[in-house]
Order: C-alpha cells, then structure tokens, then sequence
C-alpha cells in the first residue's frame, strides 16, 4: 500500500510543478536522522535547503518533534549546517498552548523534560485534560498510569495527542512513538483523542496561512505516508514521500534488502532542483 | 450502555437456573480485590463459594490473571480463606504454552516476573512471535520497544496477548491493564492481536470441556462486561456482572457518589444461595 500511494504522489509532480508556490518540509528522516548528541544531517538535505530558499518558493518546515522545545531543536539544525530560523518551523507544542488557552484547559502533562518549557506559562493546577508527547522513556507504567488516572475521573475525558506517529528512526534503530501511547489511553478510557501537529488539518492550514499560499500550491515532503503525504493530500496539497528516514526502514523490512540511501533518499532533491 | 446491559443478563436469570449445571466464576474483583500482600477478601465471597461446592453445581475459576503462575496465586486465594485448589483454576498462560507447542512459536516474553515460570519449558530463542500479559511496572519504554523490534522484524508479526483488560482495582487504585499495552503493540505494528484467556470462546469452550456442560447450562459470574459477561453470551453461556470490582468503581465515577459495597456487590450471591 506504501508503494501504490508513493507512485500516486509521483505522477502528480509534473502539474504540481507549475503552479507551485510554496514546499513545507518535514525534518527528521527527510532532512536528518535523529539520535545520540544531535543525529546525521541526510546526505543533500543541507544543500536542498539551500537552493530552496535562493528559489522563489516560500518554504516552511513542519514536525511533530515534542522532545524539545522549538528554541532548541531548531538550534540543532543549525548546528548541523542548515540554514533554518524558528520562526519557520512550526511543532505542535506551540499550537496546543494555543488550543489550551481557547477552551480554558489546564493539562496534565505526560511529555519529554526537554519540551515542559513550552508549557511554563499555563495553568496546570487542578487538571482537567492530558496532553501526551513522545515522553520517550518518561512513557513509564507510573506515568501512563497517572495520566490515566486523570483522564478516567472527568465525565468527559480530554485527551490532546502532539502527533499520532507510531514509531520513528534513531540512529541506533526504530522507537516507538506518540501515536503508540495515545491508543494505548484511548482504549484505556474509550475516548478519542484530539491530533495536534500532523496530520491534522487545522495544524497545516495555520502553515499555509503564514506561507500566504492556498493549498493546491504547496506540496508537502515527508518521510511519514499517513502524517506527512495522506494529511497533506487531505488538505488539498501535494504530499510527496521521500525514501530515507522510516520508509527506507520498511522498504529494508519488506523485502529484506539493504536500499541505498543516497540514490533512493534524493528524488525529491532533484524534482526541487529542476524546478 | 454498562447498566442496560446488566439488566439484559438479570433478566436472563430465572430461565437460567432452571437448566443451570455449571457456575463460573471470575477472581479478581468478585473474590477478591487485589492490592498489597494478597489482597482483600470481598465480604460474602468465602461463604459463596463455600456454598457453590456444597450444592450439585459444577463450579470452576476463569481468570485473566497474568501476575503469577498459577500455583503462586491459588496459593494466595487459599491464604484468603478460599476452598480453591490447583486444577479448578483457568488462567491465561498455560492455554498460551499450548498454543504455543500447536504453532512452533518460539516466544518473546513481555510478562511480569511472577509469570516467567509458566513458559520455562518453552524455547525461546530466536522469537519469532510476542506473548505479552499483564506486565505492570515491567512496561517500560524499553520493554515495550524491544516487543516491538522483535514484531517489526516479522514478515507476519504474531503478538499473542494474555487477555485484553483495559484496567482493573487495586487496593490502591486503578491500574492499567493489559489491553491497553497490546492496542499500543496493535498500532506500533499494524496487527490484530490474538487474544487468549478471556474473552477468548476457545478459552471459555475450554473449562466447559473440563466441567462436561453445556453452554447453555453454564453461567459466568464477572465484574468485565466485555470479558466475562460478553463474553460468556457469545459462546452461548449466561453471564452475570456483580456490581464488585471494576463495575463499582465506574458507577462512582459516573454518579459520583459512594454506592455501598455490601450491598450491591452481593447480589449474585443471593442468586446463587437461593438456587
């Protein structure tokens, strides 16, 4: 099925090409691989970005990271050598304060150490709602526990998820991701949870509205079919996915072999060069 | 939708106890409620099941308790005060160990220390499946992650899970249960699991065999509407929720008000002591 959406994406490039305006990229597994210290830039990606923004495309970046804050992880990227500033780069930590102050919620939180500053200016006392991130190894029986905890005793659960991805690729293998915890609370206390980040559409049209373009004329790359293409093609965007980060990890896993990152994982690099 | 259903199976009862054979009952949350050290004797329960051996009916125990080998925890419900031996007791994992031998699966163990004994004639090297039960502190994200990575590693990814309970009583509290850690598993991997122990028909089907009745001559006695009561009903037996447990515990949250146990929680055993 990967495949099949993968080729659907391809044969829309050359329409999507003419009336393009504006690309929004994912970043880890399209533009590095996260682990120890601060990952790998992807071979190319650095330059890709580089031609995009001498190009007269508006460019954003757009992920579902929620183990730093935004201050931090975009310090990252710059220290692996792009050329990004915060205020192009939109996680979903910064639109659930948004949605928090909206409704009046105060959160329990069951996130990353490393992502509670975005949340230093909210009202966490008494809660009555859970926001869960990729807490990663804070995702322990305790915590899960104590956030069900405060979900199952309100008539009427609130459960705001950063992103719903189910596993993602570090450099010393795959790890299981927000999305994973998410239906485990789901079932817990048969509530549905309310996406923050990708694929929700809410989330992408506040990325359209800052770029100023309309949604046919952007076009979505990501190494994530359902959050990055599938969200993105919901939207009316083109979504394209890239064959490095959790898809080459699949690919290797269907058909037992070792695909070659660096002629599979630039085919969006080339398409972006010839544009 | 949990009260209406439980009028369904009270009104089930006078046609039921005129046929009635066979009793089977559920531990944890209608003999007793677990916790610290063994755990609780629920009022009446002793005497109930005291009764049931006293009277011609067939009496056996159908658990989804995954804490413990078997001999471990009828040691326990003996301590209790309870006339429980060894092979009138149906838990999950010697049904697994079965399955097991039938497919040539070599297992993965994400089960709670106190289970390990049940698998230490299985071969479990090289897994080529994954058993999970009720592993509480023991899901970790490292655990839970290394589960995974031995699924993903599958062409066809075999998870077998020890019940699918989404949380149940302690003395201390709600705990999450096992259900909860295999839909996380389900959506990591895109599998369906294959549940054994309750409510599992193969499961059930197994203690009528040994008990020599029918279904429609059995009655099930749990405090899980889906695991024992619907259970039970989809393999044509009747199935009773006593209002113990779990079911107590829910209707205080949805009242919010304190319902007497003694009271309401004994209301199968007068079914029972007047058959």
């Amino acid at each position: 099925m990967r495949i099949k959406h993968f080729v659907m994406a391809e044969t829309g490039w050359p329409e999507c090409a003419n009336t393009l305006k504006g690309v929004i990229l994912d970043l880890c597994g399209v533009l590095y691989d996260s682990g120890e210290g601060d990952g790998v830039a992807i071979p190319g990606s650095i330059e890709a970005v580089k031609k995009l923004k001498e190009s007269d495309l508006k460019l954003r970046f757009c992920t579902n990271e929620t183990q730093a804050a935004r201050e931090k992880f975009v310090a990252k990227l710059q220290r692996l050598g792009f050329d990004i500033s915060v205020n192009e780069v939109f996680p979903p930590a910064p639109a659930a304060v948004g949605v928090l102050r909206e409704r009046g919620l105060r959160p329990h939180l069951l996130v990353h150490d490393g992502l509670l500053s975005e949340f230093d200016a909210v009202d966490k006392t008494n809660p009555n709602c859970v926001i869960i991130g990729d807490a990663a190894e804070k995702f322990s029986y305790q915590n899960l526990n104590e956030a069900f905890r405060v979900l199952i005793s309100q008539e009427k659960p609130v459960l705001l998820s950063l992103g719903q991805g189910r596993y993602y690729k570090e450099t010393d293998g795959l790890k299981l991701d927000v999305g994973v915890y998410m239906k485990a609370l789901e079932y817990a206390c048969d509530v549905k949870a309310e996406v923050i980040g990708k694929p929700s559409p809410t989330f992408f049209q506040s990325v359209l509205n800052d770029m100023g373009v309309q949604p046919h004329e952007a076009l979505m790359i990501g190494d994530d079919l359902v959050n990055d293409v599938g969200g993105a093609q919901h939207c009316g965007m083109k979504g394209v996915q890239v064959r490095t980060g959790k898809y080459r990890l699949a690919i290797q896993r269907i058909h037992n072999t070792n695909s070659s990152n660096s002629i599979l994982g630039q085919i969006w690099v080339k398409f972006i060069m010839n544009h």
